[in-house]
């Protein structure tokens, strides 16, 4: 068989891990694999990787040494032409062109609801593996490229912690987050925050307020609060704007974490689950499976409906938010 | 309720972030701890830990800033006067002096046959906490300090790569691991070692070499052999004296990572899992269960009998041997 | 004798190593020393530290393992009410009334300033420790802090870098430097950014945006602008929006690093250098030197009457932006 | 002009970074640059490095993203059949033949040694740079590595504190230096480890035990000694043994930290070091010079004879050993 494999939407560390899985899941299985560069985009200009292999095939070699590498050596990016049934035959045709059996795009919901378009347009095999940061994906337990964007966050507001206790001061730490919570709350609850604030809980900045003089009666030198993009109060520095019209007992500073969270070497969890999922999406369509993403969920390998993935958002882990108040005292 | 808590046998990073929640879950629900110094030693001699709230409390603030700190605040040890049938009681004793009525052991499976020894003994409750660097425990997914040593271990052996690269050369990396290869399977997984040796597998010598071979004849330019102390070609240092009467075709080097492993900051894999443990400890405690372990397995907090948890040694993951196998071509 | 040691204004890593090596060097040498909190207000305010000594006293315990740890245990604060006349001689007042002899204030330039005026209204002996992430001093080489901001910064560029390849963009990095461009271009060369925009030298936005194309056409995937807060462009956000009126061959992200650079474990470059200046201080205090900072040039401790200290900034190392600019090829 | 590079000897972190500078300081000047792969051992087999350029050239683009790597991607080697009259006419022909006019060898005291019996054979220009971690070159403040090596094992060090910390033991950690004790001494410093032994200073075990039972009697919960590979009690497992001898008040464990130290990304100041020395071993060609190394002395870059450099051992920083004790209290 011959696979094609593509990075598309925001970048997550772990994509290169996955990547190498693939070309050598499918090497150790005597298949071929074309490396598609920059996403979707890259797809309808048929811009492949080359390798001593030849042309657009990854060899076993070219995928050496960037496991541990952040980013995506196959490029990524967003593209809206390609959501366009036009975009899609292109495409679809670049696929067969390039006689490609089975593609394996690397994403989050955005890349798989590409996905399910193409194959409306597309006669071939389709596994997707979720890469995000987001861990907002149905059908797995934890997405490539999560553990990383916690471990860089949560090293960033440890040494944020050393300041903030220096000066007494509480800071605002704002993660990324559109939708969804799961990167502020681990990142809370790992960095011994007070406070997380998520788009998925309505919580006003009068009680937030309120919440931090009761910390300060504990005897509080700092504060931390987590504070999701996509979160009602707008993210750090309209809440602080909010917070300092009530009566805050801390001088207040804003750090605004950004694109650092989907840079760096992939955590050993990002490592093994990129590895598995690579290397189980491989073994998944030379089993005949298409249309489905390649998830693990408690500890096992497994296929779940491309379309489920992204149907509703990923519910935060229960009672974690309850969690993070108990030990804030 | 007054609850008392040590943490026992080798440290594992994330028994400070343990302590802390069991702290704080008890003190936000109106709970004492007492902290025992030095295990089950410190337990015999009634060496306990002082803060602010007076001789052998531990308040909220006692624990502030120690969710990022390997070791233990408590010190532990090892302590074979424990488990006579004398040291039982002077600990029962020890206890009912204190006025404790449950203890949380944090530790791995000698820690928890001592608790199961001490119930025949004393009639409080106990509820172990996880935490070894082995992961080797029956109950729970991971034990509290296994993402981490993963992950020391790991950032030691990219370090290797890049000389073993430049220089071309072979290296075996001996990890902890007395009867169990978790931690050597899920280190050569994430740091792309070439093979594994590990306690659960018989693989001999002569077999090792002629896989060295094949992986030179496919150009690798420097290999990585992760052994687990335990194994039985006997640990690194053996396995190099034997690889180098078989034809090598690599000059070769051997590292032995040893107590590293057992410190560092916690991942934010092991904060949050500590975290969670220890509060879930605290709960069931207040529930009225005793002579159990508080695990985790797929996101969920549960109980296990003590016993249970060390009647034999957890297997590997499956088919992660094979799969480090077919990442190595 | 009778020391006093506080630390003062923007709090850098290695404040805590110093504090550490005045302990010990005093102690060693069988002098006392007082902990101040809170910079010059906690000064004013007689706020001391206490240890099992007593009231007041730092013991060589009271420092343990606090070398590699960021922030400072004795807290810094910003205090304008010091520099009055009547804030001065509350100070004066203080040290008298406590015993102190002599005052090592840990901190940078309007630390020193308040030195300076201090000894106008008191009689015992200051020497000044230059702890500033800045490194805008003049009389040593390195201020304590200076290299890990720049290790911070380039932490974080690395992993920008991925991102930015990955989606061959232009990222804007800010990092601290409000008068002075050190931090800006040892992080630029250290990172391997393309352009460094520094207080110290005025470039326009139109010559930075030909630049650009100009590495674009080199073939440059992605490029890093690491920007002083203090360049006169404004800062990363104002000249992004400069850049995107010139026509910017790639899409541009702008990163504000922020307080970050102000915590973490310290270099093993600050920790020793913190440690040679702590202990260079209290031999010079009790060789008699009084009204000169502690400083280390080629490799030499020295002392520099504190008034030279900030008399101008320190300039920039020769070459070095010429050198950014021929590594950017 | 055409000039060659190599990488030689035992491989240090930064050596990529020195070698993206030479070939970019080059190419903003219009040289070539060849790369020689495998140092000498390369040489003799006209062993050269391809790129996009052709056959033997290193472009600009062959060294992206190279600066932060840890190793060499040109590899390196130790060649004793290179420092034969036979060997070093070999090597002369080859430089000729590839039309080399100045080589730059990037290494230690054997690498230059080497490049000093070459000069005999051949009539090119030879400008030196010190990648190596020991440090114990004369003719420049710091080599090429050593920051990054004193940054890995103070790391270590640093986690296993935390574990000497909670079983209240003493470690012995063996650092690499057969001859030289910088980067014990240095670790130690920045460690807060409490004794180091070093080459360049006699000790016997019976003193440092003598040592450990005051300290034990200063109330310190754990010990960290760090021993230089070629300190002459024979390195850490040998003290061991003899401290075991003597009446040591703590359990001890040993740990040798081994190849770790050579490998990693490259610390800021490495990063800078190697980029200012690259660029200005380029320069020192243009401008003629030969039978140099390029170093920096006092913040500034410099030339001094190759033969200079490994006359004598650099001697250890002055007083450090007595810092180091006084820190010890």
């Amino acid at each position: 068989m011959r696979l094609g494999v593509l990075c598309s939407g925001g970048d997550a560390p772990g994509m290169n891990a996955c990547l190498r899985s693939v070309v050598r899941a499918a090497a150790s299985d005597g298949h071929d694999v074309i490396g598609i560069r920059r996403g979707y985009e890259g797809l309808m200009n048929a811009d492949f990787f080359d390798s001593e292999l030849g042309v657009g095939k990854m060899s076993p070699r070219s995928v050496s040494h960037i496991l541990e590498r952040g980013g995506t050596i196959l490029n990524s990016s967003r593209c809206p032409a390609f959501a366009t049934p036009e975009g899609l035959k292109v495409a679809a045709d670049a696929l067969d062109r390039a006689g490609v059996d089975a593609l394996i795009p690397i994403g989050g919901d955005g890349t798989f609801r590409g996905a399910v378009a193409l194959a409306e347009h597309w006669k071939g095999q389709i596994i997707g593996c979720p890469g995000t940061i987001d861990n907002d994906l149905l059908g797995t337990d934890a997405t490539i490229g999560f553990s990383t964007a916690v471990a860089t966050a949560v090293d960033c507001i440890d040494k944020l912690r050393d300041t903030a206790e220096s000066h007494e001061r509480l800071f605002l730490v704002e993660v990324m987050g559109r939708h969804s919570g799961h990167l502020a709350l681990a990142t809370a609850l790992a960095a011994s925050a007070e406070i997380a604030c998520v788009p998925e809980e309505i919580v006003d900045a009068v009680a937030i307020a309120a919440r931090v003089q009761e910390l300060r009666s504990l005897g509080k030198q700092s504060i931390i609060i987590v504070v999701a993009e996509g979160d009602e109060q707008g993210g750090a520095v309209a809440l602080n704007e909010k917070l300092s019209l009530a009566d805050c007992p801390y001088a207040t500073r804003t750090v605004i974490l950004g694109h650092i969270q989907r840079g760096g070497s992939p955590t050993a969890e990002d490592r093994v689950l990129a590895t598995r999922l690579g290397d189980f999406a491989v073994r998944s369509i030379v089993d005949g499976a298409t249309g489905m993403m390649a998830g693990e969920t408690c500890g096992h390998c497994c296929l779940v409906p491309l379309e489920d993935t992204f149907s509703t958002h990923r519910p935060l882990p229960e009672h974690q938010i309850e969690l993070l108040d108990r030990m804030s005292c």
